[in-house]
């Protein structure tokens, strides 16, 4: 079964692991927010495909759910002495990344590009593809005013601003990747990973062609809700749900995504959201969807390919 | 007193190390080949300039004479299974001087400013100038044709390839750093390090205007030979002389001088080269010119500055 999903970072990580134990990889289609790239030290930098790619090479910091496991620091800590920036994690191996993927950028190939080579050059064989060739920067807009962009907001500020807003700069006109709208269409089921609704699928919904072909598509569109009982499972998408006047709650994260969504699987703790999102025209799937292990993910992943 | 020193490497940096042991740091200037600057991994690199920086801050590995010690080598590696060029040895801390000079480049930065800034980050007092902020590339022309970068034949082919000529291209046009034709107007000593003639010297050489300059100069203008008993004390010089023809000795070294050198230091080991260097109108120091250790670099650099 041909399958394509929309992800943002670790979240999604969790459920495309679950996901690959039981499709062919080349069956399997990623389509990765880039909205919270962001390029530092002159490196392009882009974690949620990173965290992809990591995990599907068996690279990443499984404790963490970014980074590779056992990198050391020190670049960075150099970095750090000649007044660079600190707050962003940037391991010695993952900055072989950043600098590989920058001399190809700067050589003139696209991220598509750049990043089908990296995931090659890592034996993966699942299609990873950035939502977009075309800068889509996720800007957080905080009380007091000002923007700020989205790393700078979660990683060097902690999410400590009140949110009031968020913006998807460029999203009005970036095209989707070459690839993704045919990866859309040709897939027998389109899955909306357990991400961040406004900052890691939000971004990718922002790309006009891709929430159009969204809506026409025939084939289901299942999403996993990443919110248990009111709350993240991890992340901010509570603040910044709230931020933008919605309620941080499954049925919520339903309501964004139903001109498209044909079934939302939610956890089994959640009461009374079920009936909201029936209500929606939804069909709704109770799990435990929290993924402690790859018993979990493979699990969670199997209901999602059976929905 | 106000010293300048044109400057290789490896051993230009022993005989510096001593210099700034007897002078204000302010009062030393050190002109820096860049003739041997490469780019690898979308990064500038500038070997001598780092060399020079690396051991006036103290974070020199002292054993190898290059590169940052303690350094780790994960980023490389991981540049390795990109498909990267692995043979220049890059550390992780030592990257991130290339990181942040590459950044500050594409910024608009000249070399000579960039190499400033690390400096004053890393508190070198002392005045390192690049000799220009144009590109000057060292080729070796090769038997059976074809030219390689200076980096690419001493490090990538390990000096394997036999040595038929050596071109500075770019040298003709390229003007002296700002700074540099000051610094040697005014220094009431320069000194030519004991560093390869040919690929080390000969890039600074070659830029006409600090020729010129070099030439007229009123201030004494003191060599240190790299060369002990017809054998260079670290490198390939040897290869490189034959390759021009040029007898392997400190004789040789002065004569290509000549034109400019007060005083050249020789090895006390080297006999019958004296008179022939005195013949072309040059005194000439000896002493035991290896130097093992900072009780040597001081004593070699006491004679320079007494001389």
């Amino acid at each position: 079964m041909k399958i394509t999903a929309l992800s943002g970072g670790v979240g999604a990580a969790k459920l495309i692991s679950g996901l690959v134990k039981l499709t062919s990889p080349e069956d399997l289609t990623v389509i990765v927010n880039t909205g919270d790239d962001i390029i530092l030290h002159g490196l392009y930098i882009s974690p949620d495909v990173d965290i992809i790619t990591y995990t599907l090479a068996g690279l990443v910091d499984e404790h963490r759910g970014w980074g590779i496991k056992d990198d050391t620091y020190n670049c960075l800590s150099m970095l750090g002495e000649y007044g660079g920036e600190t707050w962003f994690n940037l391991g010695d191996r993952d900055l072989a990344t950043h600098i590989f993927r920058t001399k190809m950028l700067r050589e003139g190939l696209t991220l598509t590009q750049v990043t089908k080579k990296i995931a090659g050059l890592l034996n993966i064989r699942v299609n990873i593809l950035p939502m977009s060739d075309e800068r889509v920067e996720t800007m957080i807009r905080i009380k007091g005013g000002g923007k700020i962009n989205f790393q700078r907001y979660l990683v060097e500020r902690k999410a400590r601003d009140e949110v009031v807003g968020v913006e998807y700069v460029g999203a009005g006109s970036a095209r989707p990747a070459p690839g993704v709208i045919e990866a859309l269409l040709t897939a027998e089921k389109v899955v909306i990973c357990p991400s961040n609704p406004v900052v890691s699928i939000g971004p990718i919904l922002a790309i006009g062609e891709i929430k159009e072909t969204l809506r026409g598509l025939k084939a289901p569109v299942v999403a996993v809700s990443p919110i248990i009982q009111g709350s993240p499972v991890k992340g901010p998408a509570d603040k910044l749900m709230k931020g933008l006047n919605l309620e941080v709650s499954s049925r919520s994260v339903a309501s964004l995504y139903k001109d498209f969504l044909d079934i939302m699987v939610i956890d089994e703790k959640d009461e009374g959201e079920e009936e909201s999102i029936e209500n929606m025209g939804l069909k709704v799937l109770k799990t435990d969807i929290m993924m402690r292990n790859l018993q979990d993910k493979v699990r969670v992943a199997k209901l999602v390919l059976e929905a």
